[in-house]
């Protein structure tokens, strides 16, 4: 990388803190009526989440030189949208998960309608906080109203939860390449491209700078998720925080199964290189970005 | 009521069929990408609702001279929101509904997993209509950006679902009245209150004027729900659509089990009078309004 005395895992971690205090004070607190939902919401959000996306999105707004907290509230309102996808996913209907990063899911500990009503809530308090003018005072109205159409369109049924639905139709016939790519960029790569195009607009990039991130965005969404389904054959339990192999268990398509793991991991390097390529034009400040690429695909190597 | 010759039934039917063809053309289309998930999505919406909610958001508009147009994006929204959340009350972990207005349930068609997402994506649907710049350009941003506040909050849980997640608890134990007030402000009256508020403003209601119209709409709004409790007792199944006194046989709290049929009758009738009352100072614009209230309790009767 260019500057080799910057360091990734300090800068993380200070920026999960960052996330993590806002979001506490964004969500309606466990005093607030029903308090047994409120509780269930936040059980879930304060369940050790890596906030990938809050943080690649405060990265996007940085790397075109924007100020972090005109982006904080958005950049909490994903990590709400992503947790609400995670209980909902968990379902025993959906894939009927025990654990989710070594804690059990929102439906053991509180009970399925619970939960499907706690995931209802989180993105609905997305929504709350992104449309707040008291939260987004300093941003033109205009602007939010984006935010929030490109928010909700990669969440909803073309983006996101469509993503979801042909997953689960995916376990009970073969799937091809295109469409576990199909599945992938629209479960996983549409929100972490919203988190990405979210942070460059509300950072004030050039229409040229959003494209860039963009293209940085898309190869990101698929390289995570290329090395997740990697992960999931290769690591161990206590790093994964949920059964190894359990997609492979599930017959769920993956792309170790498609392309073989050395074609995976090939993949991955692949996308890793499009998504530097992207961010040719900027300077330093998209370092974190450049070095959050090399993570994703390095923790699966 | 002081035009006699207003006719309500025809008025309802036309608006019924003006909601539903924009409904049409606002969801995406059943052979949109995942199909079957927008199958899911269209059965429910088009499964014989009664528009309500739009209805009464058209009506606040008209009873302040707005022109109907400016509204309609929204109205088609919050049928959205309210069809989500019957998909979701309907799931076997939460009512376990296998009838909805005389038709199987979305669970019961498409699948638990599938009905999950199907409400997941008309929830998201309704605020990617909402902050959409070419279907809502005649409205200022900032005005939209309050309608989707407005809407979120209304749904939320400290909303909607906050009121479905007491009204859960409730069946394990007995409710007293302020209990079941809050269950139906919340779980019904906010979404009703929120349409005739979104009418009120979108219709470029003066805020003595929006304030009148709240007044209604909470009235209305209570005054609906005590009604429907009365309908569970009192019905025969084809007019109710699911099978009569199921809230009974649930043991849920109701308006009759806790002040007597009578009781209940009388409380409905004094909704109707505040909800009429708050309608005093409105001119003849104000009649689809004022017509609805008093449906409300009559179907009851």
């Amino acid at each position: 990388m260019a500057d080799n005395n910057w360091q990734l895992q300090p800068y993380l971690k200070e920026r999960v803190r960052f996330v993590d205090s806002a979001l506490d004070r964004y969500l309606p607190g466990a005093d607030t009526l029903p308090t047994r939902l409120h509780e269930a919401m936040r059980y879930s959000v304060f369940a050790g989440g890596k906030r990938i996306r809050p943080i690649l999105m405060l990265a996007a707004c940085e790397a075109v030189g924007g100020e972090m907290k005109s982006v904080l509230p958005a950049a909490c309102a994903i990590e709400m949208v992503h947790t609400y996808s995670l209980i909902h996913d968990d379902l025993p209907a959906m894939d009927d998960d025990d654990f989710r990063r070594g804690n059990p899911t929102n439906h053991k500990v509180y009970g399925e309608a619970t939960a499907i009503l706690a995931g209802d809530g989180l993105l609905t308090e997305a929504f709350i906080l992104l449309s707040d003018k008291s939260i987004q005072a300093a941003i033109p109205p205009e602007q939010f109203c984006e935010v929030i159409n490109i928010m909700a369109k990669s969440s909803g049924s073309r983006g996101m939860v469509g993503g979801q639905v042909v997953d689960m139709e995916a376990e009970r016939s073969p799937v091809d390449l295109p469409t576990l790519e199909y599945i992938h960029t629209h479960k996983t790569g549409a929100l972490i491209l919203a988190a990405i195009e979210i942070g460059a607009l509300l950072g004030g990039a050039t229409s040229q700078q959003r494209r860039a991130l963009c293209r940085y965005g898309e190869a990101a969404g698929l390289a995570f998720q290329v090395a997740d389904d990697i992960l999931d054959i290769v690591a161990d339990q206590s790093q994964l925080g949920k059964d190894v192999g359990s997609d492979q268990q599930r017959g769920k398509a993956t792309y170790p199964a498609l392309l073989g793991l050395t074609g995976a991991r090939q993949h991955a390097a692949e996308l890793r290189e499009r998504a530097l390529t992207a961010l040719e034009g900027f300077d330093l400040s998209a370092q974190p970005l450049r070095e959050i690429a090399t993570y994703i695909i390095d923790r699966s190597s």
